[in-house]
């Protein structure tokens, strides 16, 4: 049985979590468990959606799979030395250490991604590459045991991965069946190489204010 | 300013409901709410997520666009005659009527799909045929001002196709780059058509349990 545990802080991007979540919790004989820093609701970056953490730093299992999801809240999660000590600890035993999006800044704040191969959040590329990763403009980068995702909807894609490896292929396909997913964007424009540039350069500037640099 | 009214009610599936609530509640000067039956959090398919609603049937605002996305707790809501209520009148004065997954079996349950081409999960066909609607294998299915998703993770290509809808292309555009949906799922299982026949059919097998017929 492999656990796999998700690691909750306010403000994070409800679909970067659930997306997996909804994934690898649907994995038949290991478990999907959510972590975070008190027992406390975890609200996520809209008002309404809550999570309540099943383990704490302090009494959660050993995990064989790491997932990091970002949001708005890493920010604030930045030199948390609670976090970074609980990701360091967790890293040298799990099998798989992954994020979503802006998740993997956490991981790099931890000292996890130094001289890896990593993505995060096309607009985190530079603040990325500050802690010490090698960013890379994909969808999924795997480097070694530390797998990371592109921004938000990146999560779902990492799921069925993650699903694979811990399940077999078969298993990960009957999933993205159950959950219908045959994606058909009604536009091409999920990526900064797809999207108008003018939009991609109005989005860029945003960002500077928000990751600094 | 649009309003759009995400309908909840115990057991729905995360994602049906994330998806989509993660695109449109990032609409600049319109207002994504959660309504539900009471004003308890409700509690997602899914053990420790849970989501405080800000209406309720008695006092919710009017809504231009009403959503319902599915889950097994679709089941437990059929006939329940409060939610035929209030789906019924937030119909009357809506301009458009959505779902997704199994929410349409709810807007059916309610009348609201009589004689109507509609989709839902590829595994719940049947049963919105019973209940009046003409059900289509496609992702998304315009007839008037309904609009029904098929399974789960269509409600991202829901939520974009609205966001078009209420506020145009371009930010539509803007938010599908934001999440980074530039989906890459590994794996080409995601319908019926695509995932292999052995796998549909063990499925079709257990949902006969599930949804009857």
């Amino acid at each position: 049985m492999s656990t796999i545990g998700f690691v909750l802080y306010p403000r994070f991007t409800a679909l970067d979590f659930i997306g997996p979540y909804e994934v690898l919790s649907r994995l038949p004989g290991h478990r999907a468990i959510v972590i975070a820093e008190s027992s406390d609701p975890v609200p996520a970056e809209q008002g309404p959606v809550a999570v309540v953490p099943e383990f704490t730093f302090g009494n959660a299992p050993a995990l064989d799979v790491l997932l990091v999801p970002g949001g708005p809240g890493q920010l604030a999660e930045m030199g948390n030395e609670t976090l970074r000590a609980y990701l360091r600890t967790t890293a040298e035993s799990a099998a798989l250490i992954t994020s979503v999006c802006t998740g993997a800044l956490l991981l790099g704040d931890a000292g996890l991604l130094g001289g890896k191969r990593a993505t995060t959040h096309w607009l985190a590329y530079e603040a990325l590459e500050r802690l010490g990763a090698t960013p890379v403009a994909e969808r999924i980068v795997r480097d070694g045991n530390v797998i990371t995702a592109a921004g938000v909807s990146a999560g779902i894609d990492l799921g069925l991965l993650l699903a694979a490896e811990i399940a077999g292929e078969e298993m990960a396909k009957a999933i993205q069946l159950g959950i219908e997913y045959d994606p058909q964007p009604p536009f091409d424009a999920g990526s900064p190489a797809k999207a108008p540039a003018q939009l991609v350069e109005v989005m860029r500037a945003n960002a500077r204010a928000f990751f600094g640099g």
